[in-house]
């Protein structure tokens, strides 16, 4: 089977790509994604709803992890906690993440979303790495 | 200017109500967020996208918090963490939010999130109440 | 080897021995961890610091999630994510886990932690489950 | 009044004194703290216990930021997240510090935990920024 690419276009499965997330980097254990935010992704304060950072982070956590797994290996969220620091209305968000610690079962992650200069949120993710069992 | 309802339609905004969610119970510190699962909601491995699960929470806790505002003030996420217990493919998700804390510029929240009697994913979340200034 | 008993004395270890911290109970996934603050364990702005509630929730956790592994297993935390509702000079603390979700190589766990009817804070944390490789 | 040093002896409180953490460095938004790990900081695996490198990142959090305060205002721990990479036995952590944001009422950091060159564990929190109201 050849492997994944995520910076393919659908490679994030619908609810990214249906949210307008791109990936367009994914290599070494890092990823960067992006998204134009839009009028459509508001919250009822006319700010970008924080589930939109969100996806990107957890987005762009999975695809850095992914390009450490071994064949055969499929990884999950555990957990992740993100903190919003500036509110943003419209306009493109860049995420960039790095894995942090690669463990045999585990990993953690860290998150920085930008838009230009601007820090507007920040993430921490820990991940589960396993071997599905019982594959059809 | 009347208080808003979050359980009116639409009161969500169009990132919540773009994504199916609806807000059944907003009352006392408390809120109940529901959405039906499909497959726009889903990640490449065929399973609810982690942040179809944060958004429940993220909203339900502003739909909680919002309850026990005073006229004038508002409310934001300062931060979020979500655990997964149980990866859903599709159907309904029931999220409940109460105000565990409510202080005079901070507040604390947690969302049980369930499938059934299934225990799906669990949140804590800290948000800043305050007054907005400069107002157009 | 006969199980270990986190409520006997010295069970817990000595960091959180030095601490004064007790275990009165560790049952079906569930335990009680109690400390009595005093001026050994306060901040510079003398109130508890932080670290010794921490200390309850992650030992609480850890105490918890014992009574539900198997022959063999060890848990470690993954990590805590714990939020402060009240602050507190001098006092029993008594904190009450629970864990939320057991899967086969992870948990989820939450914490409260009360000084009388007053909850003064929450944490939420995720153990890694294993069997310990190479035992000398 | 004077404004208080972070790295002068005994200026970090009893708890972290009593643990014998040290901070060597807190200045323009960042810190540094360091605690040599003994046996008195262990758990019953015999390993440091996580509230030893969360009172790193907790005290930390607190001198890096105090560093941005402006005369009158004082910070309080709103919540933090620790995320756990690698166990130690024994030897010296160094906790380096820095505010990702600061705003008017809160104010967001992060620190990482090495022991020499590896990264034992990472940590976010949330701080609130106040001033004191009723000084007797």
């Amino acid at each position: 089977m050849p492997r994944l690419d995520p910076t393919a276009p659908g490679a994030l499965g619908p609810l990214a790509t249906g949210l307008g997330l791109r990936c367009t980097l994914a290599e070494g254990g890092e990823s960067c994604c992006l998204v134009t935010v839009g009028e459509e992704h508001q919250n009822p304060q006319q700010v970008a709803h924080g589930a939109v950072l969100y996806a990107l982070a957890d987005t762009g956590m999975g695809a850095a992890l992914y390009t450490l797994l071994d064949p055969g290996e499929l990884c999950a969220t555990i957990d992740v906690h993100i903190a919003y620091y500036t509110a943003i209305r419209t306009g493109q968000l860049r995420c960039t993440t790095r894995v942090m610690h690669r463990g045999r079962t585990t990993a953690g992650l860290m998150s920085e979303i930008h838009q230009g200069d601007t820090l507007v949120a920040c993430a921490m993710g820990s991940f589960a790495i396993f071997i599905p069992s019982g594959r059809a």
